[in-house]
């Protein structure tokens, strides 16, 4: 299972109470930051989530409403005395800005940082439990997604049923990988007989920001829960091509023809106040749609 | 009269709620920003303080807690298109920090900004109503003080008693200026005879973060409000110390022995859930003390 907690949803200019792009996915015991705009350190702490616990950050890019919030975030864990290193994931030219920042507050950081630069779509990212990948979108500026798969989940053991044909315990891990099981008889057990599917791998993509994109929809494919930019309404749609993001139904149209269960829009534009018509129009082409809200957490199952 | 509105109150980390150094002084027709942490362009839009009236900007150090909004700010009244210039006092290398931040985000401001490096003791600006001063304080990095003084405020006119005494209009604004008047027939007619004293004039000192400096003493004299940080209760003096900040105690004892008016104590340890305790203490070296608030504006008449 995966998590998504947002904990911005707004564009460039923060507006009506919404916060710059943040947001936290849980993987397994720690945490991955994805984007950092100004205040997110208050955003975490509003939400009762422990800094402590990140150990990853992706910055999609380098406009400010992604990253801003990202040194008083670093200093911060500074402060409360971390000793265990953060890798950050961003494209190139964050490292020297931390530390002209670092530097000129004459402040050594009680962590190490591991900078690694986005360069080529790819793995930045294997654990047991889950890979994360990164692709190029098309902004102004260098900008990356990222998705994140959990790998193929175990199967669920029939305990009564392998516990009657006598199969021993210490043989149940392999079971849960789908091995058959040979009785000293010779007799062969095939996995289907005693396990069934367990649940299906968890996946999540982050598209932000982005114009519309196409070529991001085989790329996409299979993913539970896409997060991509919605920051106009259609009727916007050439501001958000002179902008290099994408309307609501752009969003939609990617989210459906890559097949996702699930979408979240985000990163609205300031001129809005309100935000439901911008989910009123993405339900037009795609009706698994979400509003990204703040504070609120998508679970991926 | 000068007015003084607080936008974070705390120290390095935020904490309860409170966000890190920021406040905003009224100059008749424009803004003074004092500080600007992480958060401050939020904190002006939720006392909706217009941003495109900050006309001047004060860093007085390189900590973060003091200066880390100040690039989201910048960016924002870009946005927002700005054109007239911003001019920003600070430590040397602040340009460098921005400058750095906007050419990673390709964005060239559409207004001017012009950097003033603070070196020395003296006068940052003159206008026909006030004056702005720095002061160098005593910290772990180069860090500066500033006052903000009105000038000598008007005579008011005793309008009856001027036009009896047959004083031609044309003559009241040397009267305000405290001239007496010859009558034709030679008779002098005195100035205080028409006029009475104009309200004194408004005065303003912002001294964080510092140790605790007896030499400022001299310089505050005469101050209306002194904001002077007030990091730790009395008991904490050893850490205050260690730490280049000052105690209750400490700042109520500078407020007392420079004869300020009024005292304003702020820029809390976020060890410090309640502040009332800082408040109390402090009251008691110096009764006319006020906890910084955010969100208040505290009017110097």
């Amino acid at each position: 299972m995966l998590a998504v907690t947002i904990l911005g949803n707004n564009s460039a200019l923060p507006a009506y109470g919404r916060h710059p792009s943040a947001q936290i996915v849980t993987l397994q015991d720690h945490l991955l930051l994805i984007d950092c705009g100004e205040g997110t350190q208050m955003q975490l702490s509003r939400f009762k989530i422990r800094i402590s616990k990140i150990k990853y950050v992706f910055i999609s890019h380098l406009h400010g409403d992604h990253y801003f919030g990202l040194i008083g975030l670093l200093t911060s864990m500074g402060l409360l005395n971390r000793k265990e290193s953060i890798t950050i994931f961003s494209p190139p030219g964050l490292q020297e800005i931390i530390e002209l920042q670092l530097s000129a507050a004459e402040t050594r950081l009680p962590y190490p940082i591991e900078y690694n630069v986005l360069q080529e779509a790819g793995l930045l990212l294997e654990s047991r439990h889950y890979t994360l990948r990164c692709f190029p979108v098309e902004h102004r500026v260098s900008c990356w997604g990222c998705r994140i798969d959990e790998k193929k989940v175990l199967r669920r053991i029939l305990r009564k049923k392998a516990v009657d044909r006598a199969i021993p315990a210490a043989f149940f891990p392999l079971l849960q990988k789908g091995e058959d099981y040979q009785l000293p008889t010779g007799e062969l057990i095939r996995n289907e007989e005693v396990t069934e599917a367990g649940d299906s791998p968890a996946s999540y993509a982050y598209c932000a920001d982005t114009r519309y994109l196409p070529e991001l929809i085989p790329l996409l494919s299979g993913i539970r829960l896409l997060y991509h930019e919605a920051t106009y309404l259609q009727d916007d749609f050439e501001k958000a091509a002179q902008r290099y993001h994408s309307t609501t139904l752009q969003a939609a149209t990617i989210a459906r023809q890559a097949g996702v269960n699930r979408l979240l829009i985000g990163h609205f534009s300031s001129k809005y106040e309100h935000i439901e018509p911008l989910l009123e129009e993405a339900k037009q082409a795609f009706s698994a749609t979400d509003l990204a809200l703040e504070g609120v957490t998508y679970l991926i199952r």
